[in-house]
């Protein structure tokens, strides 16, 4: 750590590992794409919730199955030996836990079904590779409702997630829906002991590959390998209709809680038929590592990124907000990796930068202009809406235009003064100018 | 610190002091208000950035004068002894500080005069005291330059932000002006030594009083009784013209920093004469305690709440920015406490609460609708740009119209079936219910 207590010298500061930051032009687009998720999501209505960026430890460790994630925890710097130093406190990791929280905590305030967005910056205290993010905004639609939230709502949500990206210049975005009573049920029925151990191990798929599970169940969990191999045999199936009951069922087993399982993911797959054809798949391999998943789980992948991770996930959880209440609060929900997809996209090179700031007419200050029409001109376009930025000091006209021209002003503005009795606009695209109504004019496109 | 490692007992959560967090109908004004300001602020052309939460110690500690300020450093949790625990990264404690290291970092990519809007959440380990927030949003604006920055800044400035308030339903906000060299020149002028300890005195006018400070100055800093008088006299000016000039000049004090205070203060005032008389006063009170500033200094009060402390506060600094960087970069910039303001409202009850949700239609499902129908009729009325929940499952009309009513939902949507072959609406408000053409069909008000 470097030392800093000259104040005349100079600290170079350089870009910290995992926490992004944008130029302005970088910045307007993602506002823009926060901005389409937003209306997609209230034209839903589902309502807006923010919750402060700390929750309790103990909060944030009470949900279980979360050992793995790296939380960071507050301390005051100038706290004396002895004082609260803010210990107690932790930056949320997810947005889940902060809801299933505030839900609990404002219950008798709350109209049920809840449904609720919610668009808010995450910390894991991640060590800096491979690009992770430590710093990340999440993008969380979730409905809890009082004793049983309607199944309805596990088809709703995946709806409106493929309906918000869609809106999104990403490319097709592909939704992997299971169910974790599939899961259950059939290693029950195969007489499994550890079931939560053969999630986890179902769940690593997508890292060690068929052969990696087919060898941890035979290995790690004492499994025989014909029922090992029915297990890999089950994560193969994948459909985009409901006929992943049929190849379910020939596996013969007989189990109550299997057989829910696929009725559920049936009225799913049935509820998404609007959906365009191949952009949800019943996914038997989808396990989803958190315990607290109870039924429909998801995930969802950029068809055009084969190779990089989910950017949505989600799933049913009936016991989650009970960690804080004693009401029987289950819920369902789906989580938008924002940042994720964002920076992927921004370092690929694959968004499409426009100007560096939202002006939209810059009012011209040639030499000898009067700063009062200036301003004037400036205060009158603005009133009537518009985006205007006032330029500051008299400067040459080349000056001027430099400056509009680096910031991607569609137009500058000159006003009317004694020797042109005309306000002028100037077309920066097409390089025309021509006299404008100071009271009428309007920006084209 | 109570502790929680059994899965099955319940976390009771309770409000942490000092975070703040809104039911959802409070949530819908504080984005209302939050969309107003960034709105405003857009249509002065100024750009949006985001930085990081957070900041390496030593960028947070390199501009000086901020020993008061209670800082929030991070440290993981799982960390190994010895391993990186993120303890030099701590949450930033205002947006100035963040923006100067933007500026200095990303120089080489930005368009000057650089204008910029951020509007985030800051972090103070603040005793919980007071109803002191230890998280809050500010919305700041800042203009950085290139070796000067125009003093048409410096009107800008506060005229947006009396601007974006006006905007708030806040009332009305008087913004308090005064420049630093005002006092430099006069303290110099009256021999003073310990320049910054007087300005820092000054700045307690507001919480100590005109005999509190006139105490001081003679005690601490041994002035005499008639110049530390005059220093009193001198903080008494308030004018809400360039009067203040001869005021000042009364004292017959010769100095040019003096002099270049005034006239710069008065150039002030004269480029605000637009804005409407009484809510800009020239205000030689103002000192602000941050030494960085360097010229014009501002603070803002809320009209109708005297004894609330300021809202907005700001200035002109030359020197932040090269904390930073070898360039010249001064600049000047206002903050808005917005958390402080919003609050504060809240609390007294007196934000004006309207619906729980942004739906503007609810779609019912009446016993024996096809789901079908219903999903469809919602996805048509929200094609067409409506925000639209729609009913999750068969109840009965009255349970409906009670979630309805209790959300605010303003318009209830019947839609078409075998017994009813048109499309029907209900207002919520008048309680009127007619055919709708649900392709025509658009809300009142």
């Amino acid at each position: 750590m470097s030392s800093k207590t000259d104040k005349d010298t100079i600290y170079k500061p350089r870009p910290i590992s995992g926490f992004l930051e944008w130029l302005p032009e970088v910045r307007l687009v993602e506002q823009g794409w926060l901005d389409d998720i937003r209306s997609a999501f209230e034209s839903y209505g589902f309502c807006s919730i923010e919750t402060p960026s700390v929750e309790e430890v103990d909060v944030l460790s009470a949900k279980g199955g979360d050992a793995d994630k790296e939380i960071y925890g507050l301390r005051r710097l100038a706290a004396e030996p002895g004082e609260d130093d803010g210990g107690r406190l932790a930056l949320h990791y997810d947005l889940t836990v902060p809801m299933a929280r505030y839900v609990a905590q404002h219950f008798g305030d709350l109209v049920f079904p809840f449904k609720r967005y919610q668009m808010q910056r995450c910390w894991r205290g991640e060590r800096p590779q491979d690009g992770r993010l430590r710093e990340f905004y999440q993008c969380d639609i979730d409905v809890v409702d009082m004793d049983e939230v309607s199944l309805i709502f596990d088809a709703e949500l995946p709806a409106m997630t493929l309906d918000v990206l869609s809106r999104l210049p990403i490319g097709p975005v592909r939704l992997h829906i299971s169910n974790r009573k599939i899961l259950q049920g059939f290693y029950e029925g195969l007489g499994v002991q550890d079931i939560v151990g053969a999630i986890r191990i179902a769940d690593k798929m997508d890292k060690i590959g068929e052969d990696g599970v087919f060898k941890a169940l035979v290995e790690d969990l004492k499994m025989d390998t014909i029922a090992a191999r029915k297990c890999v045999d089950l994560a193969k199936i994948k459909t985009d209709d409901t006929s992943f009951m049929e190849q379910v069922r020939a596996f013969g087993i007989d189990n109550t809680v299997l057989e829910a399982g696929l009725e559920e993911l049936a009225f799913v797959m049935l509820e998404l038929g609007h959906v365009e054809k191949g952009l949800v798949v019943a996914d038997l391999s989808i396990a989803r590592g958190f315990d607290y998943y109870t039924g429909t789980v998801y995930e969802a992948k950029l068809v055009d990124y084969p190779d990089f991770p989910s950017v949505c996930a989600g799933g049913r959880y009936d016991n989650l907000v009970g960690s804080y209440s004693h009401h029987k609060l289950p819920g369902v929900g789906i989580s938008i990796g924002f940042s994720r997809i964002f920076s992927k996209l921004a370092k690929e090179g694959k968004l499409e930068l426009g100007a560096k700031c939202p002006t939209q007419v810059m009012v011209a200050c040639l030499p000898g202009a009067s700063h009062a029409d200036v301003a004037a001109t400036a205060r009158r376009l603005r009133e009537r809406g518009l985006r205007v930025e006032r330029y500051h000091e008299e400067r040459s006209l080349k000056a001027q235009m430099k400056y509009a021209s680096r910031k991607g002003i569609p137009y500058v503005w000159f006003p009317a003064n004694a020797d042109q009795p005309n306000h002028e606009v100037k077309n920066m695209t097409t390089g025309e100018q021509a006299a404008a109504d100071i009271d009428a004019w309007t920006p084209q496109g």
